[in-house]
């Protein structure tokens, strides 16, 4: 099992797990479980194989991720009725997951030869399209553009992270723990302290009481 | 015409029929018609040939489904005005689509050389994406998700089908109408009967009255 | 720089900045701005390459791209506040982004030597496509959909125009400047005049007052 697919694996099944836990909460039959994970655990890494021309897909070439998913899927549906907060676990898989696939995207983009930017936008594709896809799919507003949270911005600094160890010419295990931990470290903190970055707020355009 | 070509094309043809027909529920005008026809009826197939790596996709490589397309969204804008319940009539035509779809999807992985479980997830891809994109951008509950109906399951219940007569060492026009019928004889069950799994529900956590 | 480049890369800053100027009506974060600009930017012309097999996509090929939407995203987030009405600016900037990718996609298809019918699809797909996802990811009626709007049958006439002028064996020069002229007339006369195409509306059943 190469590096690539270890890091795929993990990040497919951790995923999964977020997607059966949102359709736990649609209160969708079994197959709709395992739609859900499979949509969620593959959106990020098939866009980012489709944009890199990575053909077929990885999930085509290579079908333990499928046997993966359904059994993630599985899991949760004979499980998910013990978790206290579905909610949580789901806002915590999801953490882990990101912080999986963040380092999953970006080796790709390195281990075919790409520059600097691709391999920043890789590593955000990779960690934000299956969350993105399973919130419009399902119906519930995208972790990503939730407001006083930290979400794109955790998967974007995890790539400059692994840019800048790159660019100071260090191995490339200690790249993906660092953007990985980074990507980790920054969305815990958005989720358990609230750190955020400013929203846009418009400046009012009178100095009036009543604005 | 191969029967690859004459299978999408069938299905093409009958998802843009539904397609349209949702574009006349959003009274949309004629080229709003055309456009969600073509969304829904080479939707499921477009991601399909993504996925394989079957590029240029379908539809670019022959152009008579664009005008198919055209025709059917034609047909249903002048005449959409004589059906009793539109609602319907989407219902019953996308369960028709369906069960071409989903062998056109098996037939094109089986004559890739796949392995079973990428065929039976090509019968779902193509069977279930256009029907998804057309709900999700037309903003309806999709159809993929509704409580108590089956839909992705008959899509899986098909290839599944299609999976075990190839399994036994069927002739293909057998795998297909195997896996035609299935999906369809199902789906119907689903919107006459009101066949259909057991949901999620969490087990409550009292036993008390007012839970 | 060819032509080519020179249209997307044109078509990319104007969409990225209605795309920014979508998230400062979400009220989101500089990288939430940064990811919708992307979105929005790229997205047409991602799935014109994706479905001509046109791999890896072209913001992969030349990150030059990737530096322009991050451009055009600070830009707003800084200077979003000045406008009047940010939704007008939406609306112009949006129609000007619309008037650039239709020729863009025509020409990509035509350089590749696909025949009419593919040409004017891949002129809707590049200009439609990218202001479809904004709107469904931030969860604003698709601009596409809107009643009483010409929209798709603007990139659509934009494209006929195009295969018109091409089959009238005019430079190709000519045929990208009356593609995107056309587009932009009927748009900018749907947008102050209001034209618009009859929209579907289903004959009523009965002729009592009631209804």
């Amino acid at each position: 099992m190469t590096l690539t697919t270890g890091l795929d694996l993990a990040a497919v099944f951790v995923f999964a797990l977020t997607g059966a836990l949102t359709a736990s909460r649609a209160q969708l039959d079994v197959v709709g479980f395992i739609f859900i994970a499979a949509l969620t655990a593959v959106g990020g890494g098939t866009l980012r194989d489709l944009f890199l021309g990575r053909l077929p897909v990885f999930w085509v070439k290579d079908p333990t991720y499928i046997g993966v998913i359904s059994v993630a899927a599985l899991l949760v549906f004979f499980t998910a009725h013990l978790l206290e907060s579905r909610y949580k676990a789901i806002l915590w898989l999801d953490a882990a997951a990101l912080a999986v696939a963040v380092p999953a995207g970006v080796f790709v983009a390195l281990s075919l030869d790409h520059g600097f930017a691709v391999i920043l936008m890789m590593g955000v594709v990779t960690g934000c399209f299956g969350g993105l896809m399973r919130d419009v799919v399902c119906n519930e507003v995208p972790l990503v553009l939730q407001k006083g949270e930290l979400y794109v911005t955790t998967a974007f600094a995890g790539g400059l992270a692994a840019v800048l160890c790159l660019w100071l010419g260090l191995p490339v295990v200690f790249v993906l723990l660092a953007c990985g931990s980074m990507t980790f470290l920054l969305r815990a903190g958005s989720i358990i302290f609230g750190w955020s970055l400013p929203v846009y707020r418009p400046r009012p355009k009178k100095d009036g009481p009543s604005n």
